[in-house]
């Protein structure tokens, strides 16, 4: 088998033969396959694209390229959630100890984040000792004992992935939709949960700019997860404006925590509830919709849900006061209100602006060796189909330097659209597929 | 300028400027812009081509990556020739004493084979003393004497064609008709003749199998050296057999020398008249194509190319008593004959057969470091349309070693199609493109 022949296949056309996948994946983990002979076919795959079938091979080809993880230590049937990412996702850290609080075991990998604000690891890192340094019999006790534990990712998951994404972010290759899926599945799949909850955002602010590309993600990413063996669900959800209204990570802790008393907003408790939903379904506590939606919001109103998260914290070496008073979490000392200028209604909020804001304000990582500012971020007041007044404060920016929020400033102004006519009222979930 | 952005230009169709274009081929040429982005740009090109600005912008940059050759030192009009390759092509070692003969100034880089046979050099170093290593000024000098000269080609003509083909070659983006184009007219610019004739095989035997897709190449490569102020035609010719009867080096410069006297083969000989009389037009020595044909045709007749090809052979080294006496020449010890065994008419050669068993003999190089066998080779008594009877030799191999004779003979037999209806004739010239 010879590399230029697989290139020169796919060019044509034609359909890539399991042995031909697996003969690629394992020639350029070992270092035997050249960079420049695999972004050629990436390249023609983002030309001819690739079938269910091939799909499902490349991804099982990098899942199988390092560590499946065993996960049969753990009782019960495990689920897992991912989100293709967007502005203001504090999701994981109510949706986690939401289910957990049901009894349904969440044994969940995470990764520290690269963009405009950390991850759920950084973001769990605003409690005083808080850590995800677990060894995998702790990580496996925890979640046996108390139904919840979250672990730094570890680089043995999909080695094949993390190279061929390196390429292919440099090579303009990377928004092809099936190597979107496989990429994303195939670390998915080593961390091998039963059931695997998919959040897949669309808008402005998310990858998948349109509503058409979100499902026809979604679908070829369940397929995937079906294919191998997996019980799956993806929910479509908005990404046009911010989720919530916190975006930074100590002041997105803070949101998590408003959410769990009861007091979350609106959009963001929609998306929550949704994959909740589906996360519980999978999990066989409920038969319908309505009863696991019943059941979720039980934790919330009973504070099982926040008592949950408290005993997770506490069980990774974090402060657990910090959730009862989270006033106790460090903000940043400069806070500068954002001014509306023109009357009518919120239409739109760039996410991708006010991501970029935090960005600049020292909340995210450029680089992976970046330092993350938890302290930093922007609160805002206002969100679509809001009615403002000229003087109204939009959002509030947390800043410890005036630099640089004036820059986020600029931004943040950029990413208001204001319409002279009232703005409909959107569903944030535009579909769930099964 | 980023790489990255002209490889996602590239891959939605947008035309690339001659900045970006230039950008692309001083980076890679230095080693600033790493194999992988321009392997992915290239397949990005095979898909979505290139336009005739583009076309033109990347030839230049190519032929400006390395030296341009100054022929100011040499008088008149210098015409070069270029043939895209084919089994059989020994047009070269007529034409230049042809043209030559009639004060036409030939000043002739040529490489070495790589494939079936060897390349012009290896077949003129049959005759023993010949070298290709002149100085320029030697070069220069022996084209302003004698009209003629031939030189090993340097390293120094477009390094950045040598090095994007190289990495085309291993990528499977090799077939884009544009990339072809430019990398063949780039070398002939840096050669910088004031007159280019080119000739386009089609066929079996040739690159482009189709006489659409040579029409197509001839006609951008016409575009390429008119755009880029030279006079330019192309000659389409068929390759749906090997060129002549001779094929390995010495047995080439055998019918070569026939061929100045007068005995050419047919098909072989129209192909050399095709192309002559453009190489006279352009140099300014005839008015017609008729006209041009008759000075040729007079060149054979008088012996005066044949003398000038003695002359040339000795101004370089050579024993021009080999000429004279071809007999002198080296042949093979094993002679075999390849039988024919059904009646009929002889309706196609696979010119690549026959290049392989050619190669298989060892009159061709499978790598750059391989030794050539000057001796050895084919000679094919039938041609298309010849009628052959059960027990005729189709052919006589050349070789010095029964194994690989008795290998070459199974190539030569798979490589004759015999048909029981006569075969119409098909002229040799497909057409000309000015």
């Amino acid at each position: 088998m010879r590399m230029y022949d697989i290139i020169n296949r796919k060019k044509r056309g034609r359909h890539l033969t399991k042995e031909e996948i697996d003969f690629m994946v394992k020639g350029y983990t070992s270092g035997e396959i050249p960079d420049y002979q695999v972004s050629a076919l990436m390249m023609a795959i983002c030309f001819q694209g690739m079938d269910e079938e091939e799909t499902l091979h490349l991804t099982l080809a990098m899942r199988d390229s390092g560590e499946v993880l065993d996960l049969s230590a753990i009782e019960g049937i495990k689920v897992d959630k991912h989100s293709t990412g967007g502005v203001g996702d504090k999701t994981s850290l109510v949706l986690t100890p939401m289910v957990a609080a049901l009894g349904i075991p969440v044994a969940k990998m995470s990764g520290r984040g690269l963009g405009h604000t950390g991850g759920t690891i950084d973001k769990l890192e605003c409690f005083p000792g808080f850590s995800t340094s677990l060894t995998k019999e702790q990580f496996f006790d925890n979640v046996n004992r108390i139904k919840v534990a979250i672990m730094g990712q570890t680089e043995s998951l999909a080695p094949a992935d993390k190279k061929l994404y390196a390429l292919r972010d440099v090579t303009a290759t990377v928004d092809q939709l099936s190597l979107i899926a496989s990429s994303i599945m195939s670390k998915k799949l080593a961390a091998n949960a039963d059931a695997i909850v998919l959040d897949v955002k669309t808008g402005n602010g998310a990858f998948m700019k349109t509503k058409e590309e979100a499902f026809a993600l979604a679908e070829e990413m369940v397929q995937i997860g079906k294919n191998a063996g997996k019980q799956m669900a993806a929910v479509v959800t908005d990404m046009d404006q911010p989720l919530g209204n916190a975006i930074g990570n100590s002041l997105e802790v803070k949101e998590a925590i408003l959410s769990l008393n009861g007091l979350g907003p609106k959009d963001f408790m929609e998306v929550v509830y949704a994959l909740g939903v589906e996360m519980v379904l999978s999990s066989g506590k409920a038969a319908t919709p309505e009863e696991a939606k019943e059941l979720l919001m039980r934790t919330i109103e009973e504070k099982t849900a926040l008592d949950k998260f408290a005993e997770f914290v506490e069980a990774q070496g974090g402060d657990k006061r910090f959730v009862y008073q989270p006033e106790l979490l460090p903000l940043a000392s400069i806070q500068l209100q954002v001014m509306n200028t023109e009357e009518g209604y919120v239409s739109r909020i760039l996410a991708e602006e006010i991501g970029l804001a935090s960005l600049v304000l020292g909340g995210g990582r450029l680089t992976k060796e970046s330092e993350i500012d938890l302290s930093v971020g922007i609160l805002l007041h206002k969100k679509r189909g809001d009615m403002v007044r000229s003087q109204d404060a939009l959002a509030t920016i947390y800043a410890n330097d005036m630099e640089k929020a004036k820059e986020a400033y600029g931004r943040i102004v950029r990413a208001y659209e204001i319409s002279r006519e009232p703005v409909e009222e959107v569903s944030m979930v535009k579909g769930v597929i099964r």
